[in-house]
């Protein structure tokens, strides 16, 4: 089974495309609590209600040997019918990305990898290249600086397009390779997200900054979703995993958790 | 004594712009010897040829524990004087990047980092606001596939530049807040890094892509050094670690570094 065979299980099960972004913080978590206890409990938690785990690498490394340690645990610890995706953003020359993709996929059996575009195709395609895995290319990123080259207009036939459209013709043409790639779409950005579904109608799209980085649900469902009525997974982390940083904070995850599913089944189920 | 600083110095006290590349391979090391051992070997028998070593995760990262293990030893047993380059490549959303440049800088040590640009300002703020450490931001990059994206050419204030142009660019605008910012442009372009280093007199370029990768170094020195002669430094990584696999691989890296050092004084030294 692949990726994408996988992910639309997850989906259909738990009837959800709510990705729950596991972002250890110890200054959000619960004082005194260990970072595989905490994610443990969120797992537990929430693994009725997610079509995916996103963990960004970022944060158990900050963390030295305790997160390393806690990021084999939880992987291993999610349920196995629910996808696991490394939000790495690799990108290096083609030698060395074969390491990252060994590193993401074989040592820490990931089922997906975010990868970053900057380098061109010989970054990507060692990750390309494991078939059964799923492969995000960074296209129009949530945060506030993602216009300052991804915006930048580019012509190409008398047409003007902006770097980020280019990265999703680029990552749609090498994606016959495996039919494996999906694009990183923030929902920060609407108008730029209705450009890529539109241009990239069957491309699956993982669409982070809902929630706390301020994109609006409504319009990241009603723009992201395609035609076949899952072609978009909505990844929130902070919104979810620190609701609250009391005792109560898996209940508390869980109550955001299911809200967040059903708003985005309701957005679904709105016709445009 | 910031990065530039502890660079110049050890340029300096070693006579070398040479910076090698500690990039552990078990299919290219001598059979059955750990990555620690190994790298603990090179260091012995280059210490006194380099002006920095360049340690790329990736392959510490593809060798799970025990690579992480050899890479916090490594750069414990790097002579002090001598800095360390994390080639890291990292690049995400403000928060997360915060998190990368404390694994990268606080828990491991490092005094530079490697940076990707795609994702604009925000991913590179955290890494600079270290005023004390190095950051290079990935401009032209020496792998066959980097023309994809970073040779595009866009439209800015009515003037087509190249995408690689105006990362640089930019990274000069940066760079007022801490004037700790270099670039790497890869030697196997030698027209763009000659454009780079017209435009941008006194930035400090990590120049990658002699040796293996086949940049001609005479070219790369010419283009890439600047004005005041030490604005380049030159990485290598496979030419001299893995110049044998047998029992004398240490003598046979100090043989190539020394060489490779001397031609880039040499070449530095061409009246142009």
């Amino acid at each position: 089974m692949n990726f994408e065979e996988k992910l639309v299980e997850a989906e259909e099960k738990n009837k959800s495309l709510l990705c729950i972004g596991l972002d250890p913080d110890p200054e959000l978590m619960p004082p005194k609590m260990g970072v595989f206890k905490f994610n443990k409990a969120i797992i537990d938690a929430t693994a009725d209600l997610a079509c995916a785990y996103k963990l960004n690498l970022a944060f158990y490394e900050a963390l030295d040997d305790e997160g390393i340690d806690a990021l084999k645990r939880t992987i291993k610890y999610i349920p196995a019918d629910i996808p696991t995706i490394a939000d790495a953003k690799r990108g290096d020359i083609g030698n060395t990305a074969k390491a990252y993709a060994k590193a993401l996929f074989d040592i820490l059996g990931f089922d997906a990898a975010t990868v970053n575009p900057y380098l061109g195709f010989d970054a990507v395609e060692p990750f390309i290249d494991y078939l059964d895995k799923g492969i995000f290319v960074l296209c129009r990123t949530s945060n506030p600086s993602s216009a300052d080259f991804q915006s930048l207009q580019f012509v190409l036939k008398r047409q003007r397009l902006p770097l980020f459209e280019i990265v999703a013709l680029r990552a749609a043409q090498w994606n016959k390779k495996g039919n494996n790639i999906g694009l990183v779409v923030g929902a920060t950005y609407p108008k730029e997200l209705a450009l890529i579904r539109q241009n990239h109608p069957n491309m699956l799209l993982l669409i982070p900054g809902i929630g706390a980085q301020g994109g609006d649900l409504a319009s990241a469902v009603r723009e992201g979703v395609g035609a076949k009525g899952h072609g978009a997974i909505f990844a929130s982390s902070r919104q979810i995993i620190y609701a609250s940083a009391g005792g109560d904070f898996a209940e508390a995850a869980r109550r955001v958790a299911s809200s967040l599913k059903d708003e985005i089944n309701y957005q679904r189920s709105v016709p445009s």
